[in-house]
């Protein structure tokens, strides 16, 4: 039977996302699972390949499935694993030889597995605003900043597989935040759905300004993205200083590997209209002249429940 | 005739250095210009040509060329020309058509050209430390801080042919240096020959502290340095500082490409005894833990005059 179809996978710290889908991208089926509560690696596989299964199943597309492809936290595209994933706590202190794992799982469907900002870029190289480039870098702003960078068409892997940790290059050198990840003033810990809802408190420590912030108990990057709608001055500013350290990074990225654009992804990049011009204002200020006013600053496209399905799916072609 | 040689040309704001180089990098026969007064192309490229022809003739290696290859400042390995380099009065102003140009000068033998730093990595992966590598980043330290990024073996030349721009990252974003290029706090302002000599000043200039430098009218890298080896406390911290703002920028190109090693090439690696602690330590303290004391640091064995002409010839095979 010709084998037209794959399966994507994206795993979260929350859920996990399934869905069956074809060669033009087509979302057949989808379900979402909770994520596990077992740290038994063995167990979370079981509990992932039976839902694949069922989910082939009640697609009509048994034994059509030519591949299953696996966005992870910290997947390793090379080895198929995934290693000290915090929010992963079956992965969170060691590594699980995972690809394989599923693939033994699924009856020998070759399984192909990369960190989620990665396979977001494929999806965005396959579906999205990205198609037919052939150098973009793709940057997911979510609760953390991950990072896809796209060479001459493929995902740049590097010597280990971990290339593009762009969310954990330095953005603030002297007396930086501290990051989730050990060290201080990581962009992540600036752009980040999380860095936004930081800087807002921050600020609201710092003076008296009224703010419709001040009102709440608990602040997330969504409360401060409401705010700013309703006009709330410092809710704002919170947007603009979000853009400018971006987009100063951003600069760097471009003296890296010149591409043609940058994609934004993810939660915060909903916030475009606060988001975009600080962004790019930064970025054409900070970058050499030959690259002024050249590269292009775009927004994903896909529905987000969408994305990272397709992004992992485009993997397993 | 067999083609088993090939011409390798390294253009630089001094002088022009040119080899006819065999298959396994024995540079056979080679010769330096001066760099041309004029500001005509088409004369330099003249005088470059003739220069060209006779070497060969003198190496009789007539008929028997199979390319030439050029590195050149600001050189674009897409198209063949060289555009806007500050230090070459015939290609300062504008775009020069230099590969054509020389090709039809030499006879047809094609032209490969590429900036001078992707032609330095490409020498140091055909005949140096990088040597069967496949992901190292090329730092030269020299007048000015330029870099070429290989990646599965191959340079990144990114969308437009410039990428690999490190030395026009941003080191210092608040109040840096200005640099050559408008920017202020690019990497080439700090960790250049050049930048080495503005630190030692700017020092010199801050404090009483006692230095041998003080008794020098003009100070250059080499001065810093001798000093250094004679022991001056302040000379000798100028290396410190200049390592650990490179080892900080080195970490985010880490993260970035995720390369095997980083080598360092040029007149200030030279400074190795100094440069190479502070520079490691900053690099093992500001990357991801996965990274920590992974990324080799190296430095460039290849003869300076030779490695220039090997990298340029290396692009011709």
């Amino acid at each position: 039977m010709a084998k037209d179809f794959v399966v994507g996978i994206d795993i979260g710290g929350q859920s996990v996302k399934l869905g069956v889908v074809d060669a033009r991208g087509e979302v057949l089926a989808q379900s979402v699972i909770k994520a596990s509560a077992s740290d038994d690696a063995k167990v979370v596989v079981k509990e992932i390949a039976d839902a694949v299964l069922s989910l082939v199943a009640q697609a009509g597309k048994k034994d059509e499935i030519r591949g299953i492809g696996v966005g992870a936290p910290n997947g390793n595209y090379y080895t198929g694993s995934i290693a000290f994933a915090p929010n992963l706590p079956w992965a969170a202190h060691g590594s699980v030889d995972f690809a394989k794992m599923l693939s033994a799982e699924c009856g020998g469907i070759p399984v192909t597995l990369t960190n989620d900002a990665n396979a977001a870029a494929v999806g965005e190289m396959a579906y999205g605003v990205a198609k037919g480039m052939k150098h973009f870098i793709m940057i997911t702003l979510g609760t953390g900043v991950g990072s896809g960078i796209v060479i001459d068409g493929q995902v740049l892997y590097g010597s280990d597989g971990f290339a593009g940790e762009l969310g954990h290059t330095c953005a603030v050198r002297h007396n930086g935040r501290p990051c989730g990840c050990g060290k201080t003033g990581c962009l992540e810990a600036y752009c980040s759905a999380i860095g936004v809802a930081r800087t807002a408190r921050e600020w609201l420590d710092m003076s008296d300004e009224p703010s419709v912030l001040r009102e709440l108990q608990e602040i997330s990057s969504k409360d401060v993205y409401q705010a700013a709608k309703e006009g709330d001055a410092l809710a704002k500013r919170v947007f603009d200083f979000t853009g400018r350290i971006l987009g100063e990074k951003l600069a760097d990225f471009v003296e890296f590997s010149a591409p043609e654009a940058i994609v934004l992804f993810g939660g915060l990049a909903r916030a475009r209209e606060f988001i975009y011009e600080p962004t790019l204002k930064a970025l054409n200020e900070n970058v050499l002249p030959i690259w002024r006013d050249k590269v292009r600053l775009l927004f994903s496209q896909l529905k987000e429940s969408d994305a990272a399905i397709l992004g992992a799916s485009a993997l397993a072609w």
